[in-house]
């Protein structure tokens, strides 16, 4: 499994993504998942994906091969187009590989989100399905995910607002998101990768990998802990009806 | 969709249900999941369903005729026994209706949670499979939930412990899994029911039923969207490498 994250607020993006990769239960692995493609000052592009380890690499390296030739995600005009661009190497890749896992009952799995700037615009956040179809966040749906996505998403709702949030509080939000889920489900795991762009910076973002043991993934993890705790034991007390059917 | 939960604490049992029921985004009802069958100081057994309506519904139904008879959930030796009655009929209508429904492709779905204590044991909580087949909560594994599970799910995670979570604390944590389902799963909806059932009692619990415009309800949703800000807020400030693909 895999969780990845995107929030898109007033002032740039976070992007954040998980590293375990598993086929069944025995064989994990670490991956990385975040993949920049970067001219600086012209554009800065970060795809993630979640899905068949086998499909999401070989999408990397096919937009990766036309990036350095110039071509695909390095001479898409626009935001949408370079979403385009993705969407077609998926069904590029479709056209290669879907027949023969089908036959196997492997489904063609892959889902990518895609963040960044394109000089002349603003920052851009889209989701691109296995079909290839690109979907974009908006203002009132400031982050899109891809994978495990049901644990981590009630803080999002909770908290992050495209013209409210900054960018210092989103990386707390993604922070504590990903970690929710993979405190939920074994199958999403460390480190992970979070990278915060400011809107028309134009070059790769900030950047800090969190391993299991960083400490300061710990402190955030003690603190949230004790914090969640505290804000559940001082909630109003529940007043209850008497024993008895009558409501039942 | 449905959500029901159980938590299991040293002092007793909370039990929680919504109750939205959907075939289909156009159709949406409203329909009570929690079902008890009480012998005062005998026994107390709730019975919590989800999946198809038409399945739980009927599995509901011939229990209580059983029950009503004196046999069944009325007649069983220990809670063990009770969760078996259940997985039995819901075998029983397996045999009745599966293979009609997998005709057309309608899954044969249902899942169980049954809470509750039978004199002379200790409180009990169990989750009954669409194979009719029991597990049981533990003290390291004290809540049980079926349906649209993984929303509310991390808050459970990070708070509900058997041995030192009282059962005040725990309708708080019961109310907020619930309600962090909701807001991110139309599906799932108000009315809550909620009963609190201190072991021993061994009749109907304390209970409440909260609607969408419940005043308490309504109390604790603003103040734990304000201590979850809060609390996200007030986290120590993440540091970040400088610019540079150097990590990536």
């Amino acid at each position: 499994m895999t969780y990845c994250l995107g929030i898109m607020t007033h002032q740039g993006l976070v992007l954040a993504s998980d590293s375990r990769t598993n086929a069944g239960m025995d064989q994990v692995n670490t991956c990385r998942k975040m993949h920049p493609f970067v001219t600086e000052g012209e554009r800065m592009l970060v795809v993630m994906t979640s899905g068949s380890l086998s499909v999401s690499q070989s999408v990397v390296t096919l937009l990766r091969r036309d990036f350095d030739e110039g071509k695909g995600l390095a001479a898409a005009g626009s935001f949408y187009d370079a979403a385009r661009v993705v969407g077609e190497q998926v069904r590029r890749l479709a056209a290669l590989d879907r027949e023969a896992l089908e036959r196997d009952k492997i489904p063609f799995n892959i889902n990518i989100l895609l963040g960044g700037q394109i000089a002349g615009e603003p920052p851009g956040l889209y989701m691109i399905y296995p079909q290839g179809n690109p979907i974009s966040a908006t203002e009132e749906s400031p982050y899109l995910q891809i994978g495990e996505s049901k644990y981590g998403r009630p803080i999002l709702d909770r908290g992050v607002r495209f013209r409210l949030t900054t960018l210092d509080e989103a990386v707390k939000f993604a922070l504590i998101s990903l970690d929710s889920t993979m405190r939920s489900n074994v199958t999403v795991g460390p480190p992970i990768d979070l990278m915060v762009y400011r809107a028309g910076e134009l070059r790769v973002g900030h950047y800090r990998r969190f391993t299991a043991k960083d400490p300061d993934l710990h402190r955030i993890q003690t603190q949230w802990e004790h914090s969640l705790r505290r804000a559940v034991l001082d909630l109003p007390e529940v007043a209850f009806d008497d024993h008895g059917e009558s409501g039942l």
